[in-house]
């Protein structure tokens, strides 16, 4: 920790700039992919069912509108209006929560989770194209140093 | 490229999974940094300041409302009632287009930019204190990896 100053500054900088860049394209890139989901849903509905699926892909019944809410940072008008969106386009649907008679949770339906599925198998894929070009060194190296930057960018409001 | 199967699709697999939990962790991140701005504004107001600044950091005038929906892939209505509240909070404002007499650039007011500014330092002060930890080795690694991935994602959409 001595010898750090201006050589690691300039290091965390760079590191710090790969980091906005790739935030930015997998921003722009989940225009495309909401369209592939359905053509009618833009990046906001995209980031709503991703956030639905990934809440009832562990088992659960469906998750709340105000968990999906929290989760992602967005106030509640502007997920309302996203469910009443999703909804209207036949990809997810509420139903009774088990667990508290007056509740309503927020599911997939069938036609939901199969657009869905789809467009996920054909990211994987197109990702994966990309890494099999990789070699195992690199491979190891970056899910090691992913893995400890996730672990150690402990975010307050981190709901993972 | 031989002796690839089981062992790198492993690898791969676990690269994909590092990036999907960062992912999300800068997602719910993005609402702190929101209210930092502003704490009437959501992880969508956020998107849309730091994409305004980001469009008027090099140097230009302002940008166009169309641009910003373009590079977020967000619908125009609901990058329009963004933008609305975000000049109702006093962080953008409109201004003429010096190229274009009838259409209309946005940009940050100096009370949006000193705010945007703030948080960013903050941001900036908080992550380079957990790669301090990092040693040069690991640095350079993640940063030159985070490159190489950032050059082989070329996201037929993406507009950066």
């Amino acid at each position: 920790m001595a010898q750090r100053p201006e050589h690691t500054t300039r290091l965390i900088a760079d590191v710090e700039q790969e980091l906005s860049i790739l935030l930015r394209r997998a921003r722009s890139a989940q225009m495309l992919l909401a369209r592939r989901v359905h053509p009618e849903i833009d990046a906001a509905g995209y980031a709503l069912i991703s956030q639905i699926e990934l809440g009832t892909a562990s088992g659960g019944a469906g998750v709340r509108a105000s968990d999906v809410s929290l989760a992602l940072g967005l106030d509640k008008s502007t997920v309302s209006r996203g469910i009443t969106q999703l909804e209207r386009l036949g990809l997810i649907e509420r139903i009774g929560d088990p667990d508290d008679g007056r509740a309503r949770l927020l599911r997939l339906t069938a036609t939901g989770a199969d657009r869905y599925n789809a467009m996920r198998a054909q990211r994987q894929a197109s990702f994966r194209a990309i890494l099999d070009r990789w070699d195992t060194k690199e491979l190891t190296d970056l899910g090691r140093l992913l893995g400890r930057l996730n672990a150690d960018l402990s975010w307050p409001d981190s709901s993972q």
